[in-house]
């Protein structure tokens, strides 16, 4: 199963750390992303041991970001956050630490303060990033998040931001978020020109959708063309693991945790 | 209540087109848009008598499009409806007829495709639309329903289709759709200077939103910040009314009808 890795959100009702990367490597799995609750729950040295115990490549962790705040000591409080999150996901040895970005803060209505604070917050945290080797993916929501979770909702948009900040941050490319945009692939093709493609995150669109956030789809289920944008992204020069990221509150996540990995192993390889 | 028109959508569980109408006559609004249902419910000639009799302007008629098919015969089908389409808002004298263009035909998956087949589909329709002097709109929705309702999601993208297709179409911009954009200003200037703009839709995004499609929020109650917008429309040179149009399943079209006008007055005088 070499080049899938499972976001471990995908099982997360089913399973805790522990159980969910056992899981994985039983069914010849080698990489995973965790999510930082998942890590504080079974403890960060011990999450470290377990994935390496079981020889797991980290695509990710998940997540920093939500940089926007309404007060000063708001937008402290998130930075500080950052830079454990880095630590941690230094500790993990993931290959970068995923930032959902943030969105509007408060009762504030201007998107454009709100997309500042991000650069801004990301600039403050990316010496850290840096000094520590750690990439930082910005990873651009689906607009409908726009207002609540990421005021960056293109990939142009988030590689805006990677060049005006430097090296030591790149984007995470979820196909969720962007397969709609009719500039997909030439801003794929302008981040791997970039170099800045750290992740390559994949589940599908249903129709309908039922739910904002907690109705994605299994990879073939919906209408995501997930080959395409594999083959756009892998001729932009990033080949790592795709990383199956599914929020399905009325379906996967109350399905057995085994019967989602297998699901996932079967579509990645007859529909990815 | 001069430049406020009501999209009758807004009030279409409470009134039918004559009650509607009349109603919005009665609180001093000058201005409506019916939908072709509504305008079918009470007979095309009626409802052009009775928009005349209450002196209203009608900022659109609501909806063509919906091109893409999954075979010739649905194409051209979807053709056949925009020509009557366009005849009905010739009768009920439209400022325009509203394009929502349509998502992925049948299984399809191929987005490209469909945007490629409305394109078409509006070429295909211009020559009658010129001919009646009737505008077209193409209105971007919201990538939420790039699959279901509308491939074409972003302003620069409906303005490339309307450079491409030359004198007669134009965009109706609805800040639900288009808001989070982080190209919004840049692509309404470019409206503007191509004398694009031919409708101004205006509602509220809530946080949180509890359904994809009926969940829209009334001006003031949401994130969006209007009166940038309608700045920028305007400086763009589109004058025309601000049209309320929300879809509102569990608020708005459970509140008694006047009740709504009421309030759609009340926040274009405040937030508008």
């Amino acid at each position: 199963m070499k080049g899938l890795s499972i976001n471990l959100a995908t099982v997360r009702q089913q399973w805790g750390l522990r159980e969910a990367v056992e899981a994985c490597a039983k069914h010849g799995i080698t990489a995973v992303a965790p999510w930082r609750d998942q890590v504080a729950k079974q403890g960060l040295s011990e999450s470290a041991r377990i994935i390496k115990d079981n020889g797991m490549q980290v695509t990710g962790l998940c997540r920093g970001g939500m940089f926007p705040a309404a007060t000063r000591e708001g937008l402290q409080a998130a930075i500080d956050d950052n830079l454990r999150a880095i630590d941690e996901a230094v500790t993990l040895g993931a290959d970068c630490l995923v930032l959902v970005v943030g969105g509007l803060p408060g009762s504030s209505k201007d998107i454009t303060e709100a997309r500042g604070m991000v650069a801004d917050g990301i600039a403050a945290i990316l010496p850290h990033a840096r000094a520590n080797n750690m990439p930082l993916a910005i990873e651009p929501l689906h607009p409908m998040y726009a207002a609540d979770r990421a005021c960056v909702n293109t990939l142009g948009q988030a590689l805006d931001i990677c060049e005006g900040l430097g090296e030591g941050v790149g984007v995470a490319i979820d196909v969720y978020h962007v397969w709609w945009d009719p500039e997909l692939f030439k801003q794929i093709e302008r981040a791997g020109k970039l170099g800045r493609i750290l992740a390559h995150h994949i589940c599908d669109w249903l129709v309908p959708t039922r739910d904002l956030l907690l109705d994605r789809g299994m990879m073939g289920d919906g209408v995501i063309d997930l080959k395409p944008i594999r083959a756009a992204i892998e001729a932009a020069g990033f080949n790592g693991p795709q990383e199956v990221e599914i929020f399905s509150a009325e379906n996967w996540w109350k399905k057995d945790g085994n019967e989602v990995l297998t699901t996932c192993i079967e579509r990645f390889r007859t529909v990815c």
